[in-house]
């Protein structure tokens, strides 16, 4: 089957950039000397865990339960939920742990610590440090840091295993060298906190630290034990913009037909609209602003500055000023849109259409959405 | 069940406004001796189409085939598909037909047109009219309309039924007497089309217009056989911002848990983020601006000036000010948010957790995603 056979709109993984995106991110960690934990919330799929994990690797970070209980069932036991849980979900964090998965759970408030402690299961935990983007987490000279601790190992149940960070704030750089200096700070709060934490007697085999950027620019990752980006798995034009990568690695796209053609009113529209792309914007008021995605041929191929200027719930409204530009996108053309923002625009679909570098469909992949 | 039970992030549905809303909508609009065919694309779930519909209902408007094919194996068999197809989609749309649906299919422009008539199928077909959007359609004084009906019946196989249009325009009014112009507009371009059908000698049984804030505040349907309002089943903060309802008939919300509070930081982090509420921000530079959703308790009641300031995939932030509010906010919370724009949020479930204007989780409904 090829690119140009299937109902449209729907989601297009590029198999080849998949693989070098995945290949290039572990030859670079683990030559740091570091584990690699890819963050599997982007993909929700177990092929594009397995490429990400590489042959032996087994360990993954996910954003919900619900991951955790998907990749688990599909062999996959080194598992960190790097999203607080609320007390009500450490009954299934236990059944999966019964399963066997080696679920690590993370905390940063004494309400929910205390509840690990108290709780029937013998949880797994780390501490969640903030290092700069104040989302979530406790700062790494907090003395809250090891009451955190000894609240979750207060019962003897349950037990420390280290700390966890993530540098959000990387996406709001704009150049290697910034990129590079929030590393820094995420790398010196884990470190920090994992020393606080052993000083006080608990073990901390774990000190994660994370985010697509600062796994890419980061210089050393001295004192870390492992690092979790998610997103360089697809890429998207929101990383191409913060120099992540370049276009030439986006893996995700969504395959659109044009449906209406106006020239009199300058626009094209396509059957991809809100539901089909997201109305992620993350690009916007920058200098990479690519609408609601910047849209390509069928083979891949970027038309520059061609992008969707608007969105309705099913149309994408594209405006075209050259007059050959808007015979190529003649009704019935089939393009693909390299989206702002993979996770979001991914999270519409149950399927990904798999090709290999050309216009070829050579698998299927399934995802697992949801909470 | 009740509220309090169920794990967070997840879709509540009040069946009290939701009837409210669609008895009010029927009544409304079957007062102006005029057919409601409620658009199925924001609810996309048979339960609510029935309370749309109303007893003897059988019409319904989708915005995809798969929409088409759910709506008819449950029984309502007049659709109108009301977004434009490409020409690959004819074979489904045959295919439903031949399964009993009378489907009517919308083009506006040769392409198609020439691909309807040369199908095999035999298609019901309507001319999408312009009425001022500018998105799709053509304008009602265009030679176009009579040239395409005349090119969907060439072969004799497919047949027009008359003109549908949209004034999605609607939505960037204000006040009701704009949004009465807006519904006038969309009135007149809908008749003028007919008119000019007729007069070619076409049968136009069907002159379909409609919005959710034209069919609220138009205030004449003269000449228009059928009016498609779609989000009015849920409505949303959007829709109380631009008057076509108050905030007592939102029927949709995402229920969500504290799962962080830094009082230091003046925020509370909910379990609802980008992915569960969408990036929906039509409500951003209004007076009425909502953020990513305003924020009530368990109950539905809103707290005032409340809502989800940011969002990450699966983090909600919340600025809190007051001291009391804050304390309210403890980790373990659940909150109600009510989003921006429901077919956006709901699109992210495949369930709505049904309450009856309490906290009691009475039903469970399904939804159709996809394409």
């Amino acid at each position: 089957m090829n690119l140009n056979d299937l109902p449209t709109p729907t989601l297009i993984l590029d198999r080849q950039r998949v693989r070098a995106n995945t290949d290039e991110m572990r030859a670079r960690i683990h030559g740091h000397g570091v584990a690699l934990r890819p963050h599997a919330k982007t993909a929700k799929s177990v092929d594009v865990a397995r490429m990400a994990a590489g042959d032996k690797g087994n360990a993954l970070a996910v954003s919900t339960l619900r991951e955790a209980d998907y990749f688990l069932s599909q062999g996959f036991t080194d598992l960190v939920c790097a999203v607080l849980l609320e007390k009500d979900k450490l009954d299934v964090a236990a059944t999966l742990a019964d399963r066997g998965a080696e679920l690590k759970i993370i905390t940063d408030n004494p309400a929910v610590a205390g509840a690990i402690s108290s709780h029937a299961g013998a949880h797994r935990v780390l501490i969640e440090i903030d290092c700069g983007e104040h989302r979530t987490g406790v700062a790494a000279d907090s003395p809250d840091l090891t009451e955190l601790a000894a609240a979750v190992e207060r019962s003897g149940r349950s037990r420390i295993l280290g700390v966890l960070t993530h540098a959000g704030h990387s996406y709001a750089t704009r150049t290697p060298d910034a990129v590079a200096a929030v590393a820094e700070a995420e790398r010196v709060a884990a470190v920090t906190a994992g020393h606080k934490l052993r000083d006080a007697g608990f073990e901390t085999p774990i000190i994660s630290v994370g985010s697509t950027p600062t796994a890419t620019h980061g210089v050393t990752f001295d004192g870390v034990t492992e690092v979790r980006p998610g997103v360089y798995v697809f890429q998207d034009m929101f990383q191409a913009g913060i120099g992540s990568c370049s276009t030439d690695a986006l893996a995700l796209s969504v395959l659109a037909s044009v449906i209406a053609s106006h020239r009199d009113r300058g626009t094209v529209m396509l059957d991809a609209g809100g539901l089909a792309l997201s109305k992620d914007r993350s690009t916007a008021g920058s200098k990479f602003d690519a609408g609601f995605g910047q849209i390509a041929d069928l083979s891949g191929q970027p038309f520059p500055g061609l992008r969707v200027n608007g969105v309705h719930q099913e149309h994408g409204e594209v405006l075209v000023e050259d007059p050959e530009l808007f015979a190529t996108l003649a009704v019935g053309t089939k393009v693909r849109i390299f989206p702002n923002h993979a996770c979001m625009t991914a999270a519409a679909y149950e399927v990904y259409n798999v090709v290999d570098g050309g216009v070829e469909v050579v698998d299927q992949w399934m995802r697992c959405n949801g909470w």
